[in-house]
Order: C-alpha cells, then sequence, then structure tokens
C-alpha cells in the first residue's frame, strides 16, 4: 500500500475540512434534524417560475453561447449588467475591472492566490468567515486576528496588531472584512468606522478585501440601503478589492458571483482563474443574467428583506421566551445569521455531540476565530428552516442548554 | 497610482494568459473569421431539446437541491453514475475515491494544488495541453518535457529525464499524459506503451495523471473502444489520477467533470475544492445527470463520432488537395486535433499576425512545448466549424502558408 503523504504538497497536508461543510452534510444525513448551521438561503424564495421560463428559452438552441465555452471574464451582457448593480450600490468600476466568478467562494480562492506568498500576514476579524480562512490558509498564509466591537472592527486593535507583525518582520497584505451583516456576528460595520478603515489601509499601504453577499438583505425594521453602501464605494486610492454574489438572492446552486477592483489586479485574477476553472458556467451565467434584465431579482428583494427578518424576528422571540437572559446575541439588521453568546463557561463544541441526539445543530463559534478562541459561542442561520422548524429547533437547542447548565454548573471564582 | 505589483504573490507575477483563450477571444471578435484555434464541440451536436425538457422538469421546484448549495463530492445520484461510466471503460472505482469537479480544469488545478510544492518537477509530454501547463505553473512547480512517438510518450527518454532531474536533486511528484486523442497531438497511446507506463511509475515510484477528455470519441475507421482503454483500468497499485469530462459529449457550458484516484488523494482534493469553490453548481449537475440517466448521452455517442470523424476526415483532404505534401501530421483515430507540421524554416507564431488578416487563426504550436520548442507547428481544430468553413478555412490557410513560402524561402544549406 502506497503512503500517499510522500505526494501531497504542503498545502495539501496542512489544509482541513470546512466545520460548516461538516454540519452541512450530517443535516442531511439524520432523519427530522433541525439545521441552524450552513447559511443557505430559503429555497421556497426562489424564482422557480421564472427560472423554468428563462431556462426553456435559452435552451431553444439559438445561441450556441448558453452551452458553449466562453471568455474568462464573464458573460458580456451580465459583465454590463453587475456595473449597473454596482453603480446602484455607489460603486463606479469600468470594462476591465470587473470578473465574473464562481460564486464568491471562488473569488477568496482567486484573491489568496493573487495576493499572498507563504508566510504572508491576512488580517481578518475575530471571528471571520470560515470559507475566507480556509481560502486564504491553502496559500500558507498566516492569518491573525482583529478584534470587533458593536459597530465593526476595531480600529485601534487593527493598527496595533499591523505594526507588531510589521515588527516582527512579516509583509501584512491585506484585511478581509465583510461589513454588511458579517458572517457569523450579523454585525454591521458603521458608516464613520467605513471612513476610518479606507484611512487607514491608506496610511498602512494595505488592500481591503470586502466581501459583500448579504448587502442587499438589510432588515427595514432597523436598517437602510445607505447603511449598507460599501467601503468601495469611496475608495478613492483603489484600495479594495469587493465581491458579491448572486447565492443568497437569487439562488446558490448557480454559482454566479463577481469581484471587482483596480484592473491590473483584477487582469491577474483573471489569469489565474483561467487556470482554475477556464469560465464560470454558461448556462447559469445566462440565467443570472436574464433574471436580472427581466426585473425578476429587483422585484423579489423587498420580499426576501421581509422574509429573513420576520425568520430573525422569530428566532430571537423563541430564543428569549425559551433562554431568557441565559444567551444574548447582538441583534442583527440583516443577513442570515444569530451570533449566540452562551454562559461563559460553556463549550459549544462540547456540546455538539448532545445536540445532534437532540437532533439540532448550529456551528460552534470556535471554527470562526483563526486565534482559538469562542469556545462559549455559536453561530444560529435563521434563513434555510421554515417557522415551525425555528420554533422547534429553538426549543430544543434551549433544552440542550439548560441540560448543559445542570451538567457543568458555573463554578464562583 | 498605486503600482499593485507589490501586492501581488509569485504565482500572479509569473502568471500568463493562454494563448488559447486569447485566440478564442479574438476569434470572436473579427466578422468572417474561421477559428480553427479553440478545442470547442460543436453546438449542432448538443441535445438541445433534451436538457430543454429535463430544465423544465427539474425546475418544478420539487427538489430544492436543484438550485442549493450541496455536497463539494458531488450531486450523489450523478457520483453513482458516474461509477458505472467508469465501469464501462474498466475502472473500478469505489465509494470514496471519486470527486465531481467544475470542469476538468479545475481537475488539474486541483491535482496541482495538492501535489506540487514550488520547484518539484512535472513531467509532461512534448507537446503537451496548454490548461494543464497553466495549472501546473501556478504552484511554481517546474515543468519538465519528455518526447513523444508515433504511438505516445517515448518511454526510455520518460527514464532518462527522470533520471536527469532526480541527479539535480528534484523531487518528480508525477507524469501528466493524455492517453487518447492527445490535446494537440491527436496522438493514442498503444496498449503495450500504457502498460509500461504503469511499470516505470512503479519501478520509479512516481503517479500518472491522465487526462481523458476525448476517450469517448474515438473514430470507428481506425480505432475501437479497446483501443482507449484508460491506464487507469490496469492500474493495481493505485498509482494513477484519472480525470474526464461531459464537456465535449454533452456541453462544456455546463462545466461538469470528474476525477478519480486513490481514496487518500481524492479526499485532499475534495478539501482543496471547498476552499476553490465550494461545490460544482448544482443545476448543471443535476441536468447532466438527467441526461445520463435517460440514455441521452449514450445515444449521441456513436453520433458525436462519425459527426467529429467526418470533419476530421474533410479537414484532411482539403488540407492534402490545398497543399499536398508541403504539409504533414499524424492521422488522428478520435478527439478533435489536427496536429500540422509546416516546412521546418517556417514560424508560426510568427505568421498568427498574417493569418488573422486572411481571417483564419489556428494555435501556434510553441505555445504547448515547455521547452520553448515547435515553431513551425500548429494545431488546427476541426470540432467546431462546419463542413464549408472547414473548406474555407484550409484554402485561406493555405494561401497563407504558400504566402509565406515565397516570403521566407527555405535556404539550402
Amino acid at each position: 500500500m502506497i503512503n500517499y503523504d510522500g505526494f501531497l504538497s504542503r498545502a495539501a497536508l496542512s489544509t482541513k475540512g470546512s466545520a460548516i461543510r461538516k454540519m452541512g452534510v450530517m443535516a442531511v444525513r439524520v432523519p427530522d434534524m433541525i439545521s441552524f448551521a450552513p447559511g443557505y438561503p430559503d429555497p421556497v424564495s426562489f424564482a422557480w417560475q421564472s427560472f423554468r421560463l428563462i431556462a426553456e428559452e435559452l435552451l431553444s438552441g439559438a445561441d450556441a453561447s448558453t452551452l458553449q465555452y466562453g471568455p474568462t471574464r464573464g458573460h458580456r451582457p451580465l459583465l454590463d449588467a453587475l456595473h449597473d448593480i454596482l453603480g446602484a450600490r455607489g460603486i463606479t468600476a469600468a470594462g476591465d475591472d470587473l470578473l465574473v466568478t464562481t460564486g464568491s467562494q471562488q473569488g477568496l480562492d482567486l484573491v489568496g492566490r493573487a495576493l499572498l506568498d507563504p508566510g504572508d500576514v491576512v488580517l481578518v476579524e475575530l471571528p471571520a468567515y470560515t470559507g475566507a480562512i480556509t481560502a486564504f490558509r491553502t496559500t500558507q498564509a498566516t492569518l491573525v486576528g482583529v478584534r470587533q466591537e458593536a459597530d465593526g472592527i476595531d480600529v485601534s486593535d487593527l493598527e496595533a496588531v499591523t505594526a507588531r507583525e510589521r515588527a516582527a518582520g512579516r509583509r501584512v497584505r491585506f484585511l478581509y472584512v465583510v461589513a454588511n451583516f458579517q458572517n457569523p456576528t450579523g454585525l454591521l460595520i458603521s458608516r464613520e468606522k467605513r471612513r476610518r478603515l479606507l484611512e487607514w489601509a491608506s496610511r498602512a499601504n494595505v488592500l481591503i478585501v470586502e466581501d459583500d453577499p448579504y448587502g442587499a438583505l438589510y432588515f427595514e425594521d432597523s436598517a437602510t440601503a445607505e447603511d449598507t453602501r460599501p467601503i468601495k464605494a469611496d475608495d478613492a486610492e483603489g484600495r479594495v478589492i469587493y465581491l458579491s454574489s448572486f447565492s443568497k438572492t437569487l439562488a446558490p446552486g448557480f454559482r454566479v458571483a463577481w469581484i471587482t477592483g483596480p484592473a491590473p489586479v483584477v487582469a491577474k485574477l483573471e489569469v489565474i482563474k483561467q487556470a482554475a476553472d477556464l469560465l464560470t458556467p454558461a448556462l447559469d451565467q445566462h440565467i443570472v443574467y436574464e433574471a436580472v434584465r427581466r426585473g425578476v431579482l429587483a422585484e423579489r428583494l423587498p420580499m426576501l428583506r421581509r422574509l429573513y427578518q420576520n425568520k430573525r424576528t422569530l428566532m430571537q422571540q423563541t430564543l428569549r421566551a425559551e433562554l431568557g437572559d441565559l444567551v444574548t446575541w447582538p441583534e442583527p439588521r440583516g443577513g442570515f445569521f444569530l451570533w449566540v453568546s452562551l454562559p461563559a463557561h460553556l463549550d459549544a463544541d462540547a456540546m455538539l455531540e448532545r445536540a445532534v441526539e437532540q437532533k439540532v445543530i448550529y456551528v460552534a463559534g470556535s471554527a470562526f476565530f483563526v486565534d482559538g478562541s469562542g469556545a462559549n459561542l455559536m453561530r444560529l442561520s435563521f434563513s434555510l428552516p421554515g417557522e415551525e422548524r425555528i420554533v422547534e429547533g429553538v426549543k430544543r437547542l434551549a433544552a440542550l442548554i439548560k441540560q448543559e447548565l445542570v451538567r457543568q454548573p458555573a463554578t464562583t471564582a
């Protein structure tokens, strides 16, 4: 029997699977499991009827490009439509600073490969999105955490961490940030802080990678479109690389997202994408373009905002009713996630096995921390389950947490 | 103005765009251009009607997984169907040694990332597929060429090159090979030589990466299914990683391909794919699965073999009629390509500009050689153009070549 370790790259030897993906697979396999784990959109919200009509028309055979190889940059009409979408968010993108990607996960992977050498430092929020952590780590970069406050990343910690890393002789390449309804915390970075982040990037001479899958899904009871204005919109110097996606608003199965940034950087992303998968799937790009062109996306956004706002409210109400002050969380003003703090001595990782027995799952908070902290935190996605499942799932979770408190009473110091 | 070079990784700084992709883009832009450049399948051959019916049914909304996130490994029913497809090719794959990829280009990229560290050696054929060259080079590996003979790679050169690289202290990780109707030469590796390659891999303790996009498209006037039996089918030791695709038989716009190999290696490919794009597009996988399940693929293969065989024959006849003995090529017994040798003193790269003026393009042979040779070679794809375009394109090409011979008469030594 061959020992394949001898054939594997350092990246392969050091890479581990994602905790979220594992939870997703587990949830599918257990009957009656209620999953608050993966950040899946609600498929009831998908525009099935419109997609069916669009696919029927596209597959008439009249336009071979629907199923053919195509340009790595993306389907030309879709690129044009993306300029309009970006314009509405305050971002002026020229023709050559935009690239369609096979989901935002590919965007993150391309960014890592284009900007990182082994040993380089990427600054990420504490906590940060695991998909970004995984992508950047495959380059053998070092991920260093920066604290967050209620209005987003702590700029004085950001400065201190940057200075410390540089003093240690390491090269700080970029800050990765999810400014709108962050995954996992749901936090929204304030407008004042967005401005300060741009000033910091200029002063420190680093880039910012801004990942914005949730910006369009603000909750109208507590946020406005202006609150979600991307950092990129005010990026006069060309320091921000901006990613967004149709996965949360149209459907993730299409794998159509995009990235915009300085033209010389996007040109490199395109060349690496050539090596990575040649092109974003053609039929998917055509369907997404038609959904945008026909107004399917724009029409549905108010409905989606209400849908997820209502789910958030229901999950919050049920948590309060079941657990009172035992758990806390910052109220999300958009997005898919509730970031729950358990009593400090509880360990969400250790509880997971018993959660599966109770047929409810979440993602343990530690998965999102590059510094090994976060044991008493958990991410609950309210986006996928229906209302009854949210209520039932929170009840199961509340029962679990109460049992844990009996099992491990808090020790008084 | 920021100089972004200071922010780019070594991989990004050293990566260049693909010559084939550039030709593809150019061909689209010039009216009346006849392109023998990209290896595109003929869209007339796509099962438009079946795809339309399948998409209509899938987009009813009954099965949310059609547009949802899904497992990185692939859509479960498709994985099962792939076991049958592989079985028919003599390959027994267990449940955990198979991964669906976003096109074979992604498979190549994942292989490179899982197996190569900077400075490692990959052995490739002289000439070799540019997409593989590009993918492997992003890892900063060194690509070293091995000569080919009429029946495929030269095993004694393979042994000499391996010994030389090892003597120089470099680690030889794998041999990349396209055994069936190679891109760009169209060559078919003989059965005897396939056996010898396996013996060599065992003796030298290296892996073989076997890329097989064209195996199902053998030409019945000169080859049989048995001739295309993959090297992987006789791989008792677990030394072969095998890639194949639906891009040439169903349609490339779906981006659905697969890879099979030793389970520990495939597990690493899966983890890297998580970081690269999470999953292969769900709708595409569902459509491809249904096309396989309903027999759409199997039914069409005889038609596709005839279609491409006829195109090859027509291109060969026209070349002979127009150019007589001025050019030569090995007769392809399958696949998409004619690999044409021009008179030795002509330079296909230098001629390309004038070819564009004549409204005909090809890929200059040098793009396929990692050792800088191949100036008098060109790859002609006969797969995409219709019959009239093949005849007209070859006439334009013949006129160009004759003009070049007037422009640069052969010097007698």
